[in-house]
């Protein structure tokens, strides 16, 4: 039997339909269906309510419907013995892709100056700037951040990668552990972080890493929010160190009311949707990954707790 | 003797230093400099002041250190035997590239509509929109419609354009004529227009093609002011038929203080900077049409008055 559960009724109604439809042999049941809880083997769940795993002695393996595992690794009543799959993809690279290149579109292109002159009624033309003359710096080169890298380079901005250990990504500059993290900062335009959150990255653009971008730098955060030093980042933006900032993720979420960053002219907040999991694509990934699994094959998307993602 | 002028004083300067590097054998010279009219066989020109050319009886031919020949076409100083040659591309094409798809994207991803959410301090997600979802609609097919419509046919999204006689372009739905127009029209959740002004194109986006657009449609003109209807703009924009505009080209520039596109929260204004000359493409490309004319051969970007670019 299959628990599916997310805190939308909604949305778990469609994924038990898409995935019924996909593996009909297959048990699938929500939370208010479920009359049998020692006979579920597989979690396929999102934001899983306290002690849902608890309840569930024959638990075999988890499978998050999303890229972000952190939430998942922090819970007590999830046994270390039962592996978490999260998803590769599921549709998110391209839309982070997007995100990003939104926000380093706007850049080059001035589009935030222009925005605030329109708001000044203001006529002026700024000087161009070409795409090889703007250096974008990503955090993180798993499959999104190789994604979105690979895509602006193919864009013509000049491009460099960071990762915790060295990767290669054609037509990408990749740099890897603290030593190559400063050269990043140091060298980047706009900096692009899709990093998870683990113990080795919440923090990680703290006030210091901040003041080493150069001036009129912008910060793009599709990663986690507790990554960032929001205070620190308010505080270069006002002393106008950094020119402006595209933030999806907050240390809070939803972000509170009254924020700071809400009515801030240089910030522009999008509520987490920078890579939304596609249903259909999700389902099409988990149902392969069952498959695999009752195959005697390894799952893809095998979290490592000691790395965190 | 080639004459160049420019309003700015500057960009002249910056001018006959590239074209005097680039062609040694040739004498450059400003207005200013200018002692001899009658030795003077061609002009460079962008936005020359009345009555220059009546001035030069030994005039051969203008080139034009731009895309849009309208004025140049309008003056009665200038000869129709004398023939102009408008910029095929100068790096233009790219810019405009860049300029469009930052507005599509923007419509796709719901930027405009989250920031008006952050200004409300609503935390709301949209159901996501994939490319292929999106319908975009790409006026004018020269060279610079032609790269706009084929970059974003491969960003993903389904493309058409529109000419006034047919062309075909790899990927995108090509329709041309009155009756391909009403058909585009009804079809395009983004209209995107790069067309020149003309005697067939002044004021094309009129009041009744503009409501043709499907419900929520999104309009980006960076062609010529003179192509839409402003007040017919608003007109939808305000009875919610239209969901935003993004606009680089106005009926009057500078777009006049006070006007109500200044203000408009669905309007994103740009003082005409989707695609601005790049100086060293643009004397590239002139240095070569002056080599093929002194070879006899004909040059590139031949102005045909009849069709007005």
């Amino acid at each position: 039997m299959i628990l599916i559960h997310t805190p939308s009724p909604k949305e778990v109604a469609a994924y038990l339909a898409l995935f019924r439809a996909a593996l009909p042999q297959q048990q699938f049941v929500s939370l208010e269906q479920l009359d049998q809880p020692e006979a579920v083997e597989y979690v396929i769940t999102w934001g899983p309510p306290p002690a849902l795993f608890a309840g569930l002695p024959k638990l075999k393996a988890v499978f998050a419907l999303g890229a972000g595992v952190d939430k998942l690794l922090a819970r007590d009543d999830l046994s270390p013995a039962a592996p978490i799959y999260r998803l590769l993809d599921g549709g998110m690279a391209p839309q982070m892709v997007e995100y990003v290149r939104f926000g380093v579109l706007s850049y080059q292109r001035h589009m935030d100056i222009y925005r605030r002159q329109q708001m000044a009624g203001v006529w002026k033309m700024l000087a161009p700037r070409l795409p090889g003359e703007v250096r974008v710096g990503v955090l993180g080169l798993g499959e999104i951040g190789r994604a979105v890298a690979q895509a602006l380079a193919a864009d013509g901005y000049q491009v460099s990668g960071w990762s915790r250990t060295p990767r290669q990504v054609p037509g990408v500059d990749c740099l890897f552990g603290d030593e190559g993290l400063d050269e990043l900062l140091a060298g980047s335009d706009v900096l692009a972080c899709v990093l998870p959150s683990t113990s080795e990255t919440q923090g990680l653009l703290n006030a210091s890493r901040l003041a080493a971008l150069p001036e009129g730098a912008m910060l793009i955060n599709a990663g986690r929010g507790d990554l960032l030093d929001e205070h620190a980042l308010l505080y270069q933006l006002d002393n106008g160190h950094l020119r402006c900032a595209q933030l999806d993720v907050f240390a809070s979420e939803p972000l509170p009311t009254g924020h700071r960053l809400w009515q801030h002219p240089a910030v522009t907040v999008t509520p987490h949707i920078a890579a939304i999991t596609l249903r259909q694509q999700a389902v099409e990934q988990i149902a392969a990954n069952l498959a695999r699994l009752a195959a005697g094959q390894d799952g893809l998307g095998l979290v490592l707790r000691a790395r965190g993602y």
